[in-house]
C-alpha cells in the first residue's frame, strides 16, 4: 500500500474544523452506520448502527432491571381520543402526530396516532392496574419506536421514527415519585459516563423546556466537538397530572383512595449521535470500547505465508470468549487499507499479526484513542487486552471532558454571552432571574436556550445578564442539536 | 391453609376439557402474562409475558448470530408505490394493511402504510446496497413491531400488532438461497424443540398456504392440547421474485450483471400462545425452564421464625449467579396461597425453606412439571438445580411429543379424515394428489388444511383420498390457529 493511497482513503471525511455538519454525514453514511430511508424524515439503521444500539441496550437494561424494573410492550396505536384528555401533552404532540384512519379499504370508526411517547395509553392500562397500595409501585419500561412526524432529518438526532425506551413508574407517594425520577437520572449519567465515556452535566429544566405534562423535568446533556449541546436523556416527574386525567387511584393503607404520583424517562438512538460527535476525529468514528459493535480486531499480515492465518484465527477464538472481536482475512484488500478502514470505523484496539510478530510470540497493537502503536506478549492476551479497553474508555472520558472543559466559559456580561455564541459556541455558565421573557430573548438573540439548572449551583453574580433584576438560579446554556 | 382456598384459588381458572378457550384466556389472564387494549385488535404484552419473549429473543438471536447474521433496523412506515412492485404480495397484504394519511394537520403527499412485514422497503434498500458479488451475502435480521389490520383479537396468536423477527438475506445463487432458507428453518426447530421443548414437524407449504410472493415456503408446526396446530416458523425461499421487481442486481464475478436470489424467515410472540398451549395444564401454565422469566422461585416457610429469611435470600443470591431467580417474601399471603400462585405462574422449581430444612441442611423441592416433591442438600445446590431444570426440560419435550402422538392419526379414508377432524381434532397423515381442488374441498368440508408436506415422507397409499387420483405427497392435516 503506498502513502498516496492511505491519504485518497482518509481524505473521503470532510475534515471537522471545515465543515462540521458534512463531517457527520460523511462519517455516519462512510462508517456504514446509517443510510436514508426512502421515506421522508425516515433512516434506516445499519448492521454497524445498531450495534451500538444493542450495545446501549444491553448496558442499560441490565441497570433498569437491577433497580427493580421490568420490561412490557403496550400498543403501537392509540385512540384520538387519548391524546385528548391531558391538555398541556396535547398541545405539546397534536402538531407531530401521525394519523392511522383506514384499515384495508375501510375507514376506521376513531382516528387512531402513533404514538410519539406513551404515557396516554400507558396510563390508561395503569387506571385498571392500579387499585390498592399493594400494586405500588409499578415499575415498567418499553423498548420500543415512535414517531414524531419531522421534515427535516439528521440520522440519529433528528428523524420522524426513533428507538429509544420509556420508563413509566407509579407511585404511593410525592417523595418517592421524585426519588425515582433522581434515580433513573443517575441510572442514565453511569450509562453516558461510565459506558458511554460521555461526560455529562445534571440539572433540571426550565417550565418552558420541560416535557409537556411534567411537573418537573430533569436531564442530562452533553458537549459535542462543533460546541453544541446534546440532550442526551431526561426523566420527568409527572406529579399527580397524568394519575388525576387517566383516574389512576388507589386505596392507601389508611383506607382512603388516593391519586399516584407517576414519572417517565427515556433515552433513544440519539446517544448514537451523541457518541459519534463526542469522540470522532477526522480519521473516523471512535467507539467507546464498552458500546463498540467490535471492540478488537485481528489483522493477519502478508497472509500468505503459513502460519499466519491459522495463528490469527486462534488469537481470535481466544479473544472471542470475552470480547466482540472480528478477524479481517479478506484478500481482497491490502493492510495498510484495512488499517484506515478500521481506524474510521473507530474499532478501540486493533492487533496485527505477522511472521515476526509469531516468531517473537507477540502481536502488534493499535489503540484507536491515541493511535500509539506497542507490542503485546501473546501469553496472557486475554487479561491484557481487558486492561488496554478500560484504560481506552477512560482515556476516552478524560479528553471528552478536557473538550468540554475547553469549551465552557463563565460570564454574566450578555455581550460577552452574545460573542461567544457567534464566535467560538460551547457552554456558558451564567445567572438567570427565573423569567420566561429573557429565556426567550437569550433564544432569539443568540440562538442559545438554558441547558439546565445545574444540580451543582455556583453564586457567579446578584442579578440576571438578561433583565439585570435578580438572580435566581446558576444555568447553562448552549446552542443544541 | 386449607384444602378449601386451594381449590378455590385453582378454580378460577376453566378446566381446558371443558371449554379450552376459556382455559385459555383464563390462563393469560390471571397469570398476569397480557392484558386486553382499548385499541381494536392489540394486545398490551404485560411483564410476565414480556419475559417470556426476551426468553426467546435471547436464545434466537444467539443462534442468529452464530449462522452469521446481524441485526438492523428499517422504517415502520413505506410508501404506497413500494407495495404495488410485487403483485402477489400486494394481493396478500393490501387488505389488511393500515393507512397513514396526515401528519399533524397536514395531508401527505403519498400515503404511508405500517409495515405488515418488510420486504417491501428492506429490497428498495437492498437494491441500493447490492452491487458486486462482494456485497454477498447479505444476512440482516430485523426485531421489529408489525401490524395487520384484525378485528378480532386471540392474544399472541391474533392479533393487529405483533412482535416478531424476520430474517432478510440475499444471495448469488439459487442454490445459496435454498440453503439459507432451510438452515433458518433448522434454526427455529432448536428455538422451538431445545429452548421451548415444543416439538414440531418441518415441512414445505403448499402453494395457496406459502407466503405471498415466495416461490417455496417451509414451516414448523406444532400440536396444542386442544388438537388444532399452530404454525410456529416460517422460512420463504423468494427465489428472484422480490430481486426482480426491486433490481437487486449484481455484478458477478464473470462480469455478468445478475439478478440476485433472496430468502425471508420469521417468528413471532405467537411462540408464547404455542408455549401456553402445548405445555399448561389445568393449574395453569407450564414454563419451559430455558425461556422462563422466572426459573426458580425460593419461598422461606413459617418466616417469622428466626434465620429463615436470611437462609432464604442466601440461597436466592447465590442461585441467582447462575439462574433467574425469584424470592417471595411477602407477608401478605400465606404458604398454601402461593404454592398454587408459583404453579399458576408455571415456574419450573419451587424450593422451600423452613426452620426443619435449614436444621437439616435441605431445601424442599418441588417440580412444576411433575409436581414431585423432594428434598434437595443445600450443599452443591446451583449444580442439582441446573440438573433438574434440564431435566423438567426433558421431561416437557417427551411429554409434548407423546401429546402430539396421540393426537396423530393416519388414514387414507376421506370419512374417517372428517370422522377425525369433527370428534377428536389433531393431525390426520395422509395422501395427497397436489390439487387446489381437493385442498378447498378439504377445507370446505372438514374445516382442516394442509398443514404442510413434511420433510419425512411416508407412502400411506397410491391414491389421494379426496379425488381417488394419484396421489404425490404425504402431508400432515389439521384444524390451525
Ligand atoms: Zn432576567
Ligand atoms: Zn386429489
Amino acid at each position: 500500500m503506498g502513502n498516496k493511497k492511505e491519504q485518497e482513503f482518509v481524505k473521503e471525511i470532510t475534515p471537522m474544523e471545515e465543515d462540521f455538519s458534512q463531517w457527520y454525514t460523511d462519517v455516519i453514511l462512510k462508517t456504514d452506520m446509517v443510510d436514508y430511508a426512502p421515506v421522508k424524515g425516515c433512516m434506516v439503521i445499519k448492521p454497524y448502527g445498531y450495534g451500538v444500539w444493542e450495545g446501549i441496550q444491553r448496558v442499560a437494561d441490565k441497570r433498569f432491571k437491577e433497580t427493580g424494573h421490568k420490561n412490557a410492550y403496550f400498543p403501537l396505536l392509540i385512540p384520538e381520543s387519548f391524546l385528548k384528555k391531558e391538555a398541556d401533552h396535547f398541545e405539546g404532540f397534536a402538531p407531530e402526530v401521525l394519523w392511522v384512519t383506514h384499515g384495508g379499504n375501510e375507514e376506521l370508526a376513531e382516528k387512531l396516532f402513533i404514538r410519539p411517547t406513551s404515557e396516554t395509553i400507558i396510563c390508561t392500562m395503569y387506571s385498571k392496574w392500579v387499585q390498592s397500595y399493594r400494586d405500588l409501585p409499578v415499575l415498567i419500561n418499553q423498548w420500543a419506536n415512535v414517531v414524531r412526524w419531522e421534515k427535516t432529518i439528521r440520522p440519529f438526532l433528528r428523524t420522524a421514527e426513533f428507538l429509544w425506551q420509556e420508563g413509566h413508574t407509579v407511585h404511593a407517594t410525592e417523595e418517592e415519585a421524585q426519588e425515582e425520577t433522581l434515580k433513573m437520572l443517575e441510572v442514565y449519567r453511569q450509562v453516558a459516563e461510565d459506558e458511554l465515556a460521555m461526560p455529562v452535566i445534571l440539572g433540571q429544566k426550565s417550565e418552558k423546556e420541560k416535557f409537556a405534562g411534567a411537573n418537573k423535568t430533569y436531564t442530562m446533556e452533553a458537549m459535542m466537538h462543533d460546541g453544541k449541546a446534546l440532550q442526551a436523556g431526561t426523566s420527568h416527574n409527572l406529579g399527580q397530572n397524568f394519575a388525576k386525567m387517566f383516574d389512576i387511584q388507589f386505596l392507601d393503607k389508611d383506607g382512603v383512595r388516593k391519586y399516584a404520583w407517576s414519572t417517565s424517562w427515556g433515552i433513544s438512538t440519539r446517544l448514537i449521535g451523541g457518541i459519534i460527535m463526542v469522540h470522532g476525529d477526522n480519521r473516523g468514528l471512535k467507539m467507546p470500547p464498552r458500546v463498540a459493535p467490535i471492540q478488537v480486531v485481528v489483522l493477519p499480515i502478508a497472509f500468505h505465508k503459513e502460519g499466519v492465518l491459522d495463528k490469527a484465527m486462534e488469537i481470535k477464538n481466544e479473544l472471542a470468549k470475552n470480547f466482540r472481536v472480528e478477524l479481517d482475512d479478506r484478500d481482497t484488500y491490502s493492510s495498510g487499507w484495512k488499517f484506515n478502514y478500521w481506524e474510521m470505523k473507530g474499532v478501540p484496539l486493533r492487533l496485527e499479526i505477522g511472521p515476526k510478530d509469531i516468531e517473537l510470540g507477540q502481536v502488534t497493537a493499535v489503540r484507536r484513542d491515541t493511535l500509539e502503536k506497542f507490542t503485546l506478549p501473546m501469553e496472557g492476551l486475554t487479561e491484557k487486552v481487558g486492561e488496554i479497553l478500560d484504560d481506552i474508555h477512560q482515556t476516552m472520558f478524560n479528553t471528552a471532558l478536557k473538550n468540554r472543559e475547553q469549551k465552557t466559559y463563565t460570564t454574566t456580561d450578555y455581550e460577552e454571552i452574545k460573542k461567544i455564541m457567534k464566535e467560538n459556541p460551547g457552554f456558558v455558565k451564567t445567572m438567570w432571574c427565573g423569567s420566561r421573557e429573557c429565556e426567550d430573548k437569550l433564544k432569539e438573540e443568540t440562538g442559545a436556550t438554558i441547558r439546565c439548572m445545574p444540580f451543582e449551583q455556583e453564586h457567579l453574580g446578584d442579578t440576571c445578564p438578561f433583565c439585570g433584576k435578580k438572580a435566581e438560579h446558576m444555568i447553562y446554556i448552549a446552542k443544541a442539536y
